[in-house]
């Protein structure tokens, strides 16, 4: 099983995706950057893995489709519409399907898993909550909705802390604690995702962490601070002006007690020691993914890593 | 003032447009084919009528945008859902931007303003009411939504008669009775379209025909029907399943009174005589329009023809 949010995090979904045998992956997609925009219900993190799972997504940007076009936001620019937030005209067909599903009444799990089927998927993409569960930033200029401060503000604002609106009315969905009873589950990874606004809007589920931790699998995170920066995304630049340092330690205290293991890029193992400090098992890999090939190879490494892991409690 | 369906409405509503003076004209759009789709509230000949006037209309086909992309449809396809009506890209983000102000409680005539007003159309699209009025084709097989009868079936059931839904609880709306009253209005022109299906479902609305009349001016059609045969569309077809003629006379008849003039295609200037002894006023001019002059020419010559003749009761 994998915690994942977007671009980061999908690439190393992909990893488990091609190194596991078909049809014992589930991959936890974060609800927090979740939005509605234009009439439509969009799910930005559960698409990006979707359209990578299923080989639709854009090689070199990581998130959107492959042969993407963009007359949709053309057209709705010349028509004086909201054009903050680019939305390509393949890209469009599944939010308007799936905000048809939803006001039709079917569960985001069902909707999630026809579309998972229909592209021809051999894993579970599982929506964390048949509620919603929404991030909203909170910066020096106020609260900002997730997608505003991400894409509209483009990350400028300081940030002083989150909320997950949502999260104390929601539950893990019945596929989500399906999936951590199922016999045999091997390991928890949650992937380099920014641990804020990626996979904290998961945690903030009640019942959730709970559940994690009752499957009994080791949790493995892998750190998407290598060399003192995010590959991608404003994960160090959230850890700074949450006063915190940029390193994988910030990382491995910031999940805590959640976690068995964590996998740091081998150019951070002088902090392993640091790491090892706060109980929690290290590993050292080569983590970041430029190629299929290191993709899977990452993959492999974790789940050779959490084998080694005792088992959580039961 | 103009009532116009699609395709072969849309062509003279364009001449009138060119000839007349900017702001001088309000083209009726007919709402009997709107419908919902994949949630979305479409209205295919308001938009005809705003991708003609515009500009924007593909200079071919008569319907959708000119530049149109299917990468919407495409995918959509892929995902399993409803394909069986095509929406380009660009023409989708007309109903999303519609769609989302029909929710936050816009009425469909200041809707249709702002995006007349933001493509720079300088005449009044007006819906001919707030409230929808949709058709409904009865058929050998029964009933049929209009979408579902002249798009998923292509007019193949054999039709016994139409329904309209909405239109007893509907009114015109303010705009159109405005349009209406406004003073120097030269000539109400009924474009020529399918009266059936594409000026019925505005007549059949409680109020409409009485403001018409109302309002004085000469009310003119243009006959859908040349030489036995409609330019586009089912006209012909209906007009025999329901026991008719297919000729110019059964179109002036089946307006009947609500007429000052009606103007046949010339090479149906044999029929002239049948047509005014129904107490009609009978111009022939050339009304197949394939070119932009054309329509120039049959707008300014309905707009002569409408001069001739006596003013309306008021």
């Amino acid at each position: 099983m994998a915690l994942s949010g977007g671009v980061g995090g999908a690439k190393l979904a992909l990893g488990l995706y091609r190194v596991l045998p078909a049809n014992s992956l589930s991959v936890i997609a974060n609800p927090g950057d979740d939005f509605e925009h234009l009439g439509l219900t969009i799910w930005p993190d559960f698409d990006t893995l979707l359209y990578t799972l299923s080989g639709l997504a854009h090689p070199e940007q990581g998130w959107g489709r492959a042969g993407e076009t963009g007359t949709f936001m053309a057209a709705l620019k010349a028509l004086g519409g909201e054009d903050w937030f680019f939305l390509g005209d393949g890209d469009l067909a599944t939010h308007v399907e799936r905000t048809r599903r939803l006001r039709a009444g079917q569960r985001p799990a069902e909707i999630a898993r026809a579309v998972v089927s229909r592209l021809g998927i051999a894993a579970a993409l599982l929506p964390a909550s048949d509620q919603p569960v929404r991030t909203e930033v909170l910066t020096a200029q106020g609260p900002l909705a997730f997608q505003h401060y991400f894409v509209r503000e483009r990350c400028r604002p300081s940030v002083t802390g989150f909320r997950f609106q949502g999260a104390e009315a929601a539950t893990p969905s019945p596929e989500v604690l399906d999936a951590l009873t199922m016999p045999g589950l091997a390991a928890i990874v949650i992937c380099p995702s920014n641990p804020f606004i990626s996979v904290d809007p998961m945690l903030a589920i009640p019942g959730f962490r709970a559940a994690l931790r009752r499957s009994g699998a080791p949790i493995v995170a892998v750190s998407p601070i290598v060399g003192g920066q995010a590959i991608k995304g404003p994960t160090a630049k959230m850890l700074g002006e949450l006063g915190q340092e940029s390193s994988p330690v910030a990382i491995a205290r910031h999940y805590g007690d959640l976690l068995t293991g964590i996998v740091l890029d081998e150019q951070d193992a002088p902090l392993a020691p640091s790491v090892a400090q706060l109980g929690i098992a290290v590993a050292c890999l080569p983590t970041i993914m430029r190629s299929l090939a290191e993709r899977e190879c990452l993959a492999a490494g974790v789940l050779a890593f959490a084998r080694c892991l005792p088992a959580g409690l039961r």
